[in-house]
């Protein structure tokens, strides 16, 4: 149907750590309808093999095209270096991950050619960063920073305890001038990376990086959505209750909260009474 | 009925921290059925408000005692902290904590009257710790490690990052001469804790020190179930094939598993086929 309002955008993430990619996409097209799912009775993926979480990807994806998304953003590091560019090319709509964005930003950035990146194990070990850098011609070092995440979750971002993992894990970088945050809970800990890294250092936030892609590629929403404030569902396989709790937190984020039993044949009609156009 | 097998014991906790705790009342009462919940739907407990996670211990608690479990075990030192000595007098068989357990073993190794607990945040912040071992007179000096729970988790504990973190909480540590280890993952921290704290401090595992308070009270399992081996059913409220993966990591707890759809009326047949006894 033309010039009906755009169909929304679909983002998942294993938890709450996607929230600052759904935040950075919101900014970014702020009268879009954006559908989050949140994989809480199933989060952590870091840890999880790399065809289980995959797996994860797959379902989930196809979930949110059956909830009439027209496009798809990977908010999790570990599930985009684990699932892409093989689900691009199984699903109907656009999907992106966070690693390109990052990676194209860092080929931007660098001046000499020499890249870092830090992320969960999973990712770092998938070597997803390192091959597409190293395809560029980039020197690069990696390093996994498994305790990173838990540094945010915990509220512990700014804290003695970041500051000390912070020198333990990047205190021997070596001559790089563009350091990838390749894990959506890092742009919190800017602050503290950047007190131990220098001025120097260029920091790459992969939330910003595809936030960016995304709106350059989708463009600004048609007429008919001019000026209206996009809408959020959040899908959650975990418990809805702490979840929200977790939202609260984050802030700016409110929506429709619907709990997901499962993505094994239940039916779903996560979008009745929304309003969310499905045209 | 007399003579028959005894009923099952029930055990939870928040998600895998709690299977210590199983495997040491395994390994103290090895013909007893075991009933264990992990609610990873709703993991961590530790930064939720305290009223939450006390309502999640009832549900949960009645939950067990509707499988006809005779005696339940918070194997949560959160939940212990949030939800005890309420919930046992609200539920019609015995509660054990791990917190009166490991407060008792303290007071009977502490020469010098003069005891450390380490925890979570929760638990710290509680003073289920503090205030029940300074009603037994005794000085306590009490530190919130909230990061050691994922060092287990990330299989840090023999790491570097590990030390780095046990001298930072507990390096300055005044002149204890018992710590109690008050979350049910840090007996896996014990040798790098054991390093720092030097070895005339004892370590009080909660795991450990429960176990035989539940052995005790309820006794050799009756004539008919000696000699045979106990069964395990695991219920769980998040991802089932997660749970496993991490039930197998830990080994010997090897059971049955049920998927758990939540604690809001929905009927469940856990024990159907399983030959669990129900007299």
């Amino acid at each position: 149907v033309t010039g009906g309002l755009p169909r929304p955008i679909g983002i998942f993430d294993s938890g709450v750590g996607g929230l600052t990619v759904l935040k950075a996409l919101r900014n970014n097209l702020p009268c879009r309808d954006f559908l989050y799912v949140a994989d809480t009775a199933r989060v952590p993926y870091g840890r999880k093999p790399r065809q289980m979480v995959a797996e994860f990807a797959r379902e989930i994806s196809q979930f949110l095209v059956d909830q009439d998304s027209d496009a798809i953003v990977i908010a999790c590091n570990t599930a985009s270096a684990a699932a892409l560019p093989s689900l691009a090319r199984a699903m109907p709509v656009p999907v992106w991950g966070v690693v390109d964005p990052g990676v194209n930003a860092a080929r931007r950035l660098t001046r000499n050619g020499r890249v870092g990146v830090i992320g969960t194990r999973g990712t770092i070990d998938s070597e997803a960063y390192q091959s597409r850098l190293q395809a560029h011609g980039l020197d690069v070092w990696a390093k996994a920073c498994p305790l990173f995440v838990h540094l945010v979750e915990e509220g512990l971002a700014q804290s003695a305890e970041a500051e000390l993992l912070a020198r333990h894990y990047l205190g021997k970088m070596p001559n790089i001038d563009t350091l990838v945050l390749g894990c959506s809970h890092y742009p919190q800990l800017a602050q503290t990376i950047r007190r131990v890294v220098g001025n120097s250092v260029a920091l790459v936030s992969s939330a910003e990086e595809v936030a960016r892609e995304v709106r350059h590629a989708l463009g600004n929403a048609p007429s008919l959505a001019e000026g209206r404030s996009g809408r959020i569902v959040h899908f959650v396989t975990g418990d809805i209750a702490a979840y929200r709790y977790s939202v609260a937190q984050v802030g700016g984020l409110d929506g429709v909260f619907r709990k997901i039993e499962g993505f094994d044949g239940v039916s779903l009609e996560a979008l009745d009474g929304m309003g969310v156009p499905t045209v």
